[in-house]
């Protein structure tokens, strides 16, 4: 049975009480039940970790490595423009990550730099909402199965 | 019935063809029949349409808008780093867009200009594949799920 | 008898369709024809044309250039952003071109480069809406009345 | 009876006297009984005001306000590219401003910074000589007639 | 016997007609016998294409690799400076281009981006005037000699 | 009671120990006493916090959101220059927030980017010592009195 | 005694009366009243002096230096972002000076370019509102309390 | 006899005053004295000039335009670095003007922008002390001895 | 005896598991030893740590200060880059600090800011391999007799 | 008989030696036998030069100038990058010069700074190989007969 | 008596034979004859030294420091915009340097970089024709007559 | 036995003798013959070059390849922020090269372009004094080793 890391960053953890407008009312919590409920269908067991500290997330995607995971589905938030610790932790593991976010972020906040995770994931999906880390979840099942 | 379209720009009719160890051998024909097979299985006709002409991709975009097709599923390839001319023409209909780049553009264009086009695009899905564009319609139909 | 040329680019053909907030409620046709009228008052006949491609908007120029005309309104719409063939081609015909925006450019779209045809126009009128367009014409007349 | 300003800015003062090849040969004050004329032939009363003195014209502006003018059609010289004083004034004055430029900045100047008074005022006229302060007061009148 | 495409893009229809002090007095036409007769010369079957559209200058360069030329000369004029489009489609093909420019452009237009074809062309030939597309054609023969 | 949260970022915990002349002799427990004493004064409950960790504070700042706490006076040290994420923490939370700078940073780190956090906070004490700390609280005082 | 003054810079003659969602209703007249009593109540005699001229604001602030005057608040207005006379005349005069801005710079104008003054004045107070002034005052006094 | 303007702009009447390390002890009125009287010895009369105003400093220059004078010193202080109004009143006038810097701006004032005014002066004397005003007058000697 | 401190940062802990050909195959547990026995020969006492947590290194920095070590050898990994608040950290104590980095930073990672923690450090050694940590030692023996 | 003069800049005495996959085997004496010879084909007498000292090739092309020769094929290695002095030595001479590249630079090394050299040179070469020398002097051989 | 070294630089040598319009026809050997002599008169001796080979001109600089010459008038020539290893030469010597250059580079050379040599040199004299070497010297007098 | 060569560039012939400050007092001569001693110890034989030129730093890379010398130690000085000539030179040759800086030239030199010829050295050792210089002879041995 293949395992998956639902991974997500700072201020996450706020998700279905900031900005509904933007994100929503789901909260962190629902997301991750209907991910690891997606994961179930699909005979995927997920694991889901959320954490504001930069090194945590690190830490989780060496563990992720160690436990020879088959795939993260990561929304780095805002370390995405300028975390190269994180880059240089997805570039370190051999497990494929999927890098999601919610909102658009090229339409709201063109005053950041480029995303500097992007360049090392297998692929991001953005925009899209809660709808996304689904998507990324079908994405890895379609890597992992030509891996497989 | 849903009508979506299946929008590809530039160098695209020569998928299967060039860089098969970057693009896949399936070419564009195969994809668009998988896709219209896959929109067949969720009850949405998809049109499919090509053009390496900037003028025409616009063109299309505009006559989208005047059917009132539910979306568009469009992959501008290179137009996506300078056409304002498009980016106009999605900000100027009321149907919605999903860009798909097959290839993570992050990882290998990094010399080039950003996207132009993704802010006004509802989303992206990039480096996913073929798969990316399949991942798209469903993202679609989450959308205009909601809309409907 | 002078002979004007009318040239709109990429989706003005969605005038008085799109953002009437922005763009009011008068159509592309409605305009071509204030503009031809506006233009027999004055003893000029106006042709119009409006495309979405850059090639055939350069093709235009070209034929105003092989006829005689004595002047081009132009609203180049998003190429104004990028199109340096539109620029060469401007250059490479004696026609006098006054270039036309009709909503205020600069307040609204501070992320795009700088207009690249403009110095090589006549001149430009920028924001004044329709309006703009009548005063090209006026100003066309003036300048055509020293060469005349 | 509506009522204009004229408003010039640093070295128009000069105007007939420097570089006549770009500039033609008509004085300030010449050019000044030109729009006079031509606003009383459309029944406005236009006042006529030109200062090198940053600081005078934005004095000028506020009066203008205060006045309940109803409209000013201003030529800011080079105060255009760094005045971020005079823009303020003009984004907080409830007169529409159209900026006037005699010759084609655009293709003569491209060494210098954007224009920084562009965004608030309601449009520009460049590079149609003088002429394009007539063009200004008919864009007034028009501009006036929806407000009036 | 080898089969070479002479490619002109935008404006190069007017070769002989505007600044004729910057390019001479030939036209294009005149050029294109030029060259097919250096071709026959050298055993090359040479046919030409000119375009002022993007589009029909990719699929122009597709045609030229599904019918197995042995190359390309093509001065894709300001395609040049911003053609992402056109540069993919060069890459994408297996037929050798190099890249003509008449005038020296490094000379003439600092104001513009870098070339974005040059990378992915086999060499440019620039500010040689005329002389550069036989000089092109002597190059290719030299390069498919090597292949051949 | 008004409750309000004092809070340090990044080696302000070396307050009193490095760079005297820049930063005085006072330690940070001593600044905190100074603090908690004036909120006594003006019936405002402060708590304190320091911490070198980015994730920490965002935490604690999520932490204030959810106690319902009044005010935030933060010293975000150097993360003020790149943590887009506590950028985040702070537009997430409905707690006004008082960013201070004890030194003139404008004046002696010209090196460095932008304040990054500014935009999202309500206001800015720069370079007026540890007496900006309690202006930052009177500041507060005065922002509260309105909404409460 | 000590002696302040209360400097405002171009445009701020127009508060309470231009943008008073942003600035409030509040004239400076008003404002100057508040400062001038609170600093009687600090034993602080308060001058006040407004312009919209740069070269009177230096003006003033020489004067201010040869009066030997103890403290200036001051709001360049737009003259921070590029007025390097007025930096100069801070920098050259040994009045300490304390910028004060009423409404938070950083979240409003990110399109200019820094401040250039505040390198040279002892501190800044940023987006506070009017209180701003206040706490300038109180900032001085600390100041000038050290010197005297 | 020749007519000179030595002409001083912003916080040059502080000369001798500020900064005494970089400026030395010699006021502005022991300068002027210094320049009148080499004036003398070299039969040239030299009137004087400073002013903080931009305004005054361009009404001055146009002055000395309409006087006939034969050239000017002058060191335009802080306006160097952004007066493009300054800029364009030296360019509109036809008496030869050489910019003065008493100190190595080069060496000191890094983080400005570049000089826009040289460009269109006659030439620089830079760094060299008040002496730079003295060799000032002896190339206008030599300059207009030529033109003379 | 002479106590340093050999720090290690983010990813450090994949050290001889991840990219073998660019990193080579000892782990972090190995280098460590080998740089305690090489301290042992040369009479210096070595302490080891690694984090991937910025916060934790900035502490542990402090301690080193706090302890009264003579010495620290650090790998900033990625941090390098952006970690404006250990380079605060590192300006913010007494112990000299040597930057080390395994690969050719400079060869590799184009794409990335400059070094922000190179300035405050001691000196730097780079792309020596793991050689670089003793060399490191070796620098800091000198430097530390110099001080001893 | 006409004379033209080979000129090889740095590191092309290495030529054949390094990077053969790149460059080839012809050594340097190889090309400049083979251009001496393809001279006399042509009625032209070739001198051949090359040095690694930037002062050296100046020198040479003012001996280039004294002499009377007909043209200069140039090849100026990574001086082309940088050496204004060697792009003045070009601009002061009257003798016709092209610049030759042998491998495709545009392609290779998009790190570094534009031709510096090439503005001032006839026309350019790039990326054809050791043939790119024949073909330069080609055209030197159509170039000077214009001028004979 | 004191001596003095005029050093010119690359393509110094071609004075009076390049670009008479811009130098004049005076040629190098009679300028340095005009500045020998006005030496003399001066009780200064001059000697003179030119040179293409930039490590030449720093061999010189050195010698001029062993010799103890007590000024340098240097026309740095092209090196002025990129020869750091010159600046290093001009700093790390005791005698006093001053810059001069015949033309106004700032007028005509906008597209290079900043000189990096002027910040290490005592003052620049710019634009002044050969006139400026001549008050180079007198302003070496001035200045080693304060240190002598 | 190996060979190594030791390498300085510009002005490091004033070693000792300019700055000591921040160089100390060590000679050239002095250190070369520390370095030829550690040499011996190690059984290598160390060859000792200077120059002030780039063309002669540019031959002994050369030579030193020729002779099969096994490692340089070279200090390019202010060569290393614009030479790509030495760059290409050390790229085009089979030794290792190792690159010294005396002084941490990342502290002193913010204001200069990167260093261009670290990407192709094997690594840098910087900021660490003449220590520097033994520290890369031990690296070399170790390099050397790996490879003997």
């Amino acid at each position: 049975m293949k395992r998956y890391l639902l991974l997500n960053g700072p201020n996450l953890n706020l998700l279905g009480k900031r900005e509904p407008g933007v994100y929503g009312s789901t909260t962190l919590r629902e997301l991750e039940e209907t991910i690891v409920k997606l994961g179930i269908e699909n005979q995927v067991e997920v694991s889901c970790y959320q954490s504001n500290h930069e090194g945590s997330l690190i830490d989780k995607l060496h563990e992720a490595n160690e436990l020879g995971l088959d795939g993260v589905i990561f929304n780095p938030g805002a370390y995405t423009h300028y975390s190269y610790a994180i880059r240089d932790a997805i570039a370190g593991i051999n497990v494929p990550v999927i890098e999601v976010h919610i909102s658009n972020v090229h339409a709201r906040e063109s005053f950041r730099h480029e995303s500097v995770t992007a360049p090392v994931t297998k692929g991001q999906i953005v925009g899209l909402g809660l709808k996304g880390y689904e998507l990324a979840l079908l994405a890895l099942l379609e890597s992992t199965r030509e891996r497989g």
